[in-house]
């Protein structure tokens, strides 16, 4: 017996390796240090006074399945690289580089070299180098097809320009930003209502929709860093609307003594926001928890920003305030 | 409907949340700077001169199974930091923090405290910060109750102690060190020949094994950090034998006219490793690219070097040298 006969092709994956090593090396900055295919990734920094490094990890959740049923792969890269830049902006970071993890129980390599293409063009589009990643092969591990992606980013901000949420006082404005339909979350109640309850398809065509449903679902997760790092300097702090919607995201950079009140008509959630909540009878504290309603990320700023930061921002908008409270977050 | 009835209790991901921030909090080192529960975390590099960053990534595998059968869960946290830990020390890199991010389509709170509880020790041993992470509830996504877990080191070296591997030359000394068994790779062939071809169960009690099968497959992957850091002074090279065995970790670091052989005689694989040649039929050069074979880390040293090294490292031994030649890596 081989380890092919497990499952595993070295061979076919090592070829892979190559593929991958050539579209990370479209992605490197002048940091790069390494070679592709050493046990870790060397990296310098480069031109910062004194630095902070900035981290985190996510994945690009169930979203794959809906990449999966329609074939279309490349998008959930940018997914990932976006959801991770948006993440360490809220701190005030530029993204320095980016490594993926990539598993299924069987992959194909034109998938992989899919995703990895659409890496590759968002850490690009950010100057961030994708300089490291892996690939596992776990058969009978995932069901089918399914296969998971995760990413890894690290930034950098200076010292004495880290966002600091601490600052958020009473009668601070709240700015929505547009998001560009769901982003990276909350797929699982999506497609349990969409696809499970209402028995809809994915070429299924919806009112007030313009494109097909699959490719409503998919549209990739917005990145705000080259409209909103200029403007850090206006800023008090930063809220992704990721999972755990408006409450937990902005609850989260609350200081004691201060909660927060989005008013909802203030800005009207997309179709397929409102297709989610009526064919699945969703309440609407669960909308709000669950999804990002049209508003991917809320910029915090004293009252005196307001008017420039608005006329700077495209699609951006007033959606609510800081006051004095400590019931959090309240969506009215 | 609510996102619970989707498979995704945010209630309970909150609470869990807690536990994985007091557990994570225990690994705290000076420089972190930032609280738990942010978008990012926070980190400032001190007391280094003029360092370049190492990241690495990877997961457990399918070593997570056999977790999972074993009812055993702390044992894959220290796998997969020991495992990232081992990776930037070939480049020299001593741990400054990790991340890690966990998925399944069910995670019961106990099992992930568990999991984490395990990243926290081995963290904490290496004085190395758990900073952050991810964990993705993704209903219907594994095969029952598999999930997956996988690992992102952040170290740093000072840029004049790189381990440069292309000052290999002909005549270089291989020294092996010993392997706490599979480590962390080689289990799809391992669960294939063991239980399915051969019908073992974890709890066998197998002739050479001191342990159940199950436990013996689940020893902890070893961390060399501690017994090398020391002596990096005296290494040109550092191999961490994983996926790929013998000849792509060896192979990868080899400059041009450069190759090497492994006397296979000069040390004994464990029983564990002989059990699976046997009973899967497995050809020896499949066994010495998939699995470690009782060597987890080699390390290449001038000829000169041999003696304090051999003296300094328990259980090491020189299996092997490097000759000129582009044949790449035999086992002979």
């Amino acid at each position: 017996m081989r380890y092919r006969d497990a499952g595993v092709d070295i061979d076919a994956a090592n070829q892979l390796k190559k593929t991958i090593g050539r579209l990370a090396r479209s992605t490197f900055t002048p940091g790069v240090v390494s070679e592709v295919g050493l046990f870790g990734s060397l990296f310098q920094l480069k031109g910062w006074r004194d630095p902070l490094l900035v981290a985190s990890c996510d994945g690009v959740g169930t979203k794959l399945t809906v990449a999966r049923i329609c074939g279309c792969h490349d998008t959930v890269g940018t997914d990932i690289v976006n959801h991770c830049v948006n993440d360490i902006l809220t701190l005030g970071a530029r993204p320095l580089f980016f490594l993926d993890y990539l598993a299924g129980s069987r992959l194909e390599p034109a998938l992989v070299a899919n995703v990895v293409r659409g890496l590759a063009r968002a850490c690009r589009a950010h100057g961030c180098a994708l300089v490291g990643g892996e690939t596992a092969l776990m058969p009978g591990w995932y069901q089918g097809d399914e296969f998971d992606l995760v990413g890894f980013i690290l930034g950098a901000v200076e010292r004495k320009r880290v966002v600091d949420a601490s600052r958020i006082a009473p009668g601070d404005v709240l700015i929505g930003l547009p998001s560009n339909g769901l982003h990276t979350n909350g797929y699982s109640l999506a497609r349990k209502v969409l696809f499970e309850r209402a028995g809809l398809k994915m070429d299924a065509r919806v009112k007030g929709l313009r494109r097909p449903l699959g490719k409503e679902l998919l549209r990739p997760h917005r990145s705000y860093f080259s409209a909103v790092y200029p403007l850090l300097g206006s800023l008090k702090a930063l809220a992704h609307i990721t999972g755990g919607g408006f409450y937990e995201n902005l609850g989260r950079l609350l200081p004691s003594e201060c909660s927060c009140v989005i008013h909802r008509r203030s800005w009207r959630p997309g179709e397929l926001f409102q297709l989610i909540a009526r064919l699945g009878d969703v309440p609407s504290h669960e909308m709000y928890r669950t999804f990002n309603m049209g508003i991917g990320m809320v910029l915090f700023c004293a009252p005196g920003r307001k008017a420039r930061l608005l006329a700077s921002l495209r699609g951006a908008r007033v959606i609510g305030k800081v006051v004095r409270g400590t019931f959090g977050v309240a969506v009215v």
